[in-house]
C-alpha cells in the first residue's frame, strides 16, 4: 500500500459532486488515492424538485436522501461540514470545524442567488435554492394563509403572492402554485377568488429560450389558473410591504404583499470568487478537460463552472445534466491525472429540457421534439428519476421516484 | 298553521347552542315555533380538542364538522353570520350582515381567553381557542423550526416555546407539545436538545382542583418528556422578544420566546357583557332554570353563563360536559315556556374529568375513581367521542370519533 497516496478532496454532494464520486471509484483503486467527500449536510437534495418543495407540493423529504446510502462508505470518506474557504496556494480547504490538506481538488458548490443589487431582495424576499429555504417559503406562505382569518381587519398582501422572474425556475414554481393554492384555500378556509399569483419578468418574454408554442401554452395554462402576468416589467425594490415594479418609462406601481419570491437568477458560489479563481458571476470558465484555467490539479463543475459552447460561443445554461455529465468526466479525467493518459475533453449531450407546471402539465424539447401537455410531463418525471438512477441506481429510483404519471 | 309562530333564535353552535337545537325540534313542533341558529361559520368545532389542533397532532379538519349535517334542516333556519350585539329591549340581535327579531333568545357564544389586564398578552402571545386560532399557532410554530436552519446566527428563541398556565388547558397542550417536538425536529432537521418547552404558574401548584397523586404523575411524565416548569411564577409581561416572569419578591427572569401561549383562562364573550346582563367576567349567573335573571325570555348556557354549586357555593367550572347538560335542560325548558308546563331545574350530573397528557396519557377522575395513564387516556378518548354521540349519534361518531385506542 503506498503510504503517500494522492489526497482527492470533492466539495459539494450535489449532481456534479455525487457524480463524480459515484463514479470515481471505478477509475480510481484503493490503493490509487484517498477521497474524501464534503458537503454541508449529511442528505443530498434535488435541487430541480425545489420548486415543489417550496410550494408544498411535494415533501421534501422526498426531495432528499442520505449521502451515505449512494456513495461506496469503504472507499470514500464523507465529511459532513460547511466549507468556509479554499485556500489554493496551500492547496487546503478551511471547514467550519477544522482543515483538509488536498492533492487534487473537486469544487461542486453550486449556485446562490443573484439579485443583480436590487433593493431589498436579499432582505425581504424569498429564494427556491435549498432545502432549508424551501421549508421556510412552504411555511411561511402556509402562516400567511393560517393568519388572513385570525384577524379582524382583513389583509390582502396575505393572500397575495409575487414571483420575481418567469424563467425556468419561476415558471416550473408558478406551476405548482397554481396546484396548491386551491389546497391552501380548502385547508384555511379562504376563498380562492381573494388570492392572487403574480408575476412580474423583466425580460419581453416568459421562459426566454423557449419555442413560442411552448411558450404561450405555459402562460395560457398559468392564466387559466389564475396567474397574472407583468412582462417587460422589473422588480425594482423589495421591501417588508410588498415589491415596487414598474415597465421602462413608466409611473411604477407599488404591490402589497407578504410574499415576494425571488426566482430571476443564480451565480456561482461565493466561496469560488473568493478563493481567487476568475470568474464570471462567481462561475469559472473552465478548460475543456473541466479544469480551471492555471490550476491543474482543480476541477470545477455544475453551477460553479461555466462551459462554452463552441457552437454559439456563449456558455450553456447551468443544468443538472450538465452537471451530472461533466461529473463522469471528472471522474474520468482524475483517474487518468493519477495514474497517467491524456485527460478528456467534456462534450455536453443535452437530451432536452422539460419544465412542469404543476404534477400534471409540462411544455419542453426533448431529442428536438416539442412536447406539451401529458406527453411532456410524463418526460418530466422520467427525467427526474433519471438523476436518481445515474447516481443511487434502481434501488433509490425506486425509493425516491416519480412514479404517478397521469 | 299558527301565523305568529314564536321565534326562537340560539345564538352560537359550541356544545352548548348545538345541544339545544338538536334536541329542540323534540319539544317543540313545526307549529310552535320558528326556530333559528346563528353561528360565525358554518361548522361546529371540538373546543376541548383545540389543543391538539393547536400543537398540531391532530388536523383542525378532524376536529370539526358541517353544521347542516347535524342539525333538521327542514325544521331549523341556519344562519351563518356574526352576531354583533344583542339589544334585549327591542328582542333583536344585531349580526354582522342583518338582524333577528325573537321571542326566546339562547345564548352559548362560549368564551375568550382573559388576559388579566398582563401587558402585551393580547398583541403578541397565542391563545387557544378555536380552529382559527389553532391553525394560526400550529403553522407559526413550524415557521420557527423552519426558519432556524436558515439563520447564520442561530437563534435559541425560536425554539423557545412558553406556556403561560398550568391548568386543564395548558397542561394538556404541554402534552401535545411533547409528543409533537420531536416530530418537528426531525421535520426541520432539529437537534431535540436545543428545543426548550418551559410552563410558567402563577398559582402554587399544577392542575389545581386536582388530586395531588394525580399532579404529580403529570408533573412526571412531563418532565420526562422535556417540559420545564415554573411554578408560583407570574408571567409579568409579553413583547415581541418574549416574556418576563417572576416569583414574589424575587428579581424577575427574561424568557426569550418566539411563541408564547396564553393558556391561563377565558372569560365569558363581551357581547353578553355589552348587552347589559349583570355578569362576573362576562358570565352571567344564570336562575336554576338557565334564565338570565330578570329576562323571562333569555336563556344563558355553557361559557357565557355561570351556574352555582348549592354544595359547595361556588360555580361550576365552565365544561363542555356542563354545556350540553344545559342545553337538553334549554331545549326543555323552552317547549314548556311555548305549551305550558313548569320549567325544569338544571341539575348538573358530573361524571368526571380527564386530561389528557398526548395521545397515549392521561390523568383523572371518572365516576369517583382515579386514573392514569392507558385506563385514563382510554376513557378521554371515550368522552371525546360521547360528545359527537351526543349532538350528531352514531354517523358522526364513526365519521368524526378517535377510535386509535392503544
Ligand atoms: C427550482 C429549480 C428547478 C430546476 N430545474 C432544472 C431542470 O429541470 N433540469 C436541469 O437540468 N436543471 C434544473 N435546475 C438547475 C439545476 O438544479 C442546477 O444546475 C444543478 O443543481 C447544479 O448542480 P451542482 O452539482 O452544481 O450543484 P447542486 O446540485 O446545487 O449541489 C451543490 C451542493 O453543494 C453543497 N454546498 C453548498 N455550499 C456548501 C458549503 N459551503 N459547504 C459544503 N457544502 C456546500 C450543497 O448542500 C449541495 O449539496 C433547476 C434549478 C432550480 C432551482
Ligand atoms: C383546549 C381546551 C380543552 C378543554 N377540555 C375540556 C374537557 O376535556 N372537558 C370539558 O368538559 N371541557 C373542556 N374544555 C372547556 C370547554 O371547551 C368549554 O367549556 C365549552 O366549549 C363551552 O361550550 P359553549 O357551548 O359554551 O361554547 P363553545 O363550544 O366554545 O361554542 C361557542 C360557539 O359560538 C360561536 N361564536 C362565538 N362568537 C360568535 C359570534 N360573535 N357570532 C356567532 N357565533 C359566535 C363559536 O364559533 C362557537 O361555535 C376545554 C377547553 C379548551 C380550550
Amino acid at each position: 500500500m503506498a503510504l503517500n497516496k494522492p489526497k482527492i478532496v470533492i466539495l459539494g454532494a450535489g449532481y456534479g459532486g455525487l457524480m463524480t464520486v459515484t463514479r470515481l471509484t471505478k477509475y480510481v483503486g484503493p490503493n490509487d488515492a484517498d477521497i474524501t467527500l464534503v458537503n454541508k449536510h449529511n442528505y443530498h437534495y434535488e435541487t430541480t424538485w425545489m420548486h415543489e418543495a417550496s410550494a408544498g407540493t411535494l415533501h421534501h423529504d422526498r426531495c432528499r436522501y442520505q449521502i451515505k446510502d449512494v456513495i461506496n462508505q469503504s472507499r470514500v470518506n464523507f465529511v459532513q461540514d460547511t466549507v468556509k474557504a479554499i485556500k489554493i496556494d496551500e492547496k487546503k480547504v478551511v471547514l467550519a470545524n477544522g482543515e483538509l490538506q488536498y492533492d487534487y481538488l473537486v469544487i461542486g458548490l453550486g449556485a446562490v442567488p443573484e439579485t443583480f443589487g436590487i433593493k431589498g431582495l436579499k432582505e425581504y424576499a424569498f429564494p427556491i435554492a435549498n432545502i432549508n429555504t424551501s421549508r421556510l417559503l412552504r411555511e411561511h406562505i402556509e402562516l400567511q394563509f393560517a393568519t388572513y382569518n385570525t384577524e379582524a381587519e382583513k389583509r390582502p398582501d396575505r393572500l397575495t403572492i409575487v414571483v420575481g422572474g418567469a424563467g425556468f425556475t419561476g415558471i416550473e414554481f408558478l406551476g405548482e402554485l397554481a396546484a396548491r393554492v386551491p389546497e391552501l384555500c380548502k385547508e384555511y378556509d379562504v376563498d380562492r377568488s381573494l388570492v392572487r399569483i403574480i408575476c412580474v419578468e423583466a425580460a419581453p418574454t416568459v421562459l426566454p429560450g423557449f419555442d413560442p408554442e411552448l411558450v404561450d401554452y405555459a402562460v395560457h395554462y398559468l392564466e387559466e389558473n389564475g396567474v397574472e402576468f407583468k412582462i417587460g416589467t422589473a422588480v425594482q425594490e423589495c421591501t417588508p410591504e410588498g415589491v415596487r415594479v414598474g415597465k421602462k418609462d413608466e409611473e411604477p406601481e407599488q404591490i402589497k404583499s407578504q410574499t415576494v419570491v425571488w426566482a430571476a437568477g443564480v451565480r456561482g458560489h461565493p466561496i469560488v470568487e473568493e478563493a481567487g479563481f476568475e470568474n464570471m458571476r462567481g462561475r469559472v470558465k473552465v478548460n475543456p478537460d473541466l479544469r480551471a484555467p492555471g490550476h491543474d490539479n482543480v476541477f470545477i463543475l455544475g453551477d460553479s463552472s461555466l462551459f462554452m459552447n463552441e457552437d454559439t460561443e456563449r456558455p450553456y445554461p447551468p443544468t443538472a445534466q450538465i452537471a451530472m455529465q461533466q461529473g463522469i468526466t471528472v471522474a474520468k479525467n482524475l483517474g487518468r491525472l493519477i495514474k497517467g493518459g491524456e485527460l478528456e475533453e467534456f462534450k455536453p449531450d443535452i437530451k432536452g429540457t422539460v419544465a412542469s407546471l404543476g404534477e400534471h402539465n409540462a411544455v419542453g424539447v426533448v431529442y428536438g421534439r416539442k412536447l406539451k401537455g401529458t406527453p411532456a410531463s410524463f418526460m418530466k418525471k422520467v427525467i427526474d428519476n433519471r438523476s436518481l438512477f445515474m447516481i443511487g441506481g434502481l434501488g433509490l429510483t425506486l425509493k425516491k421516484g416519480k412514479f404517478k404519471f397521469f
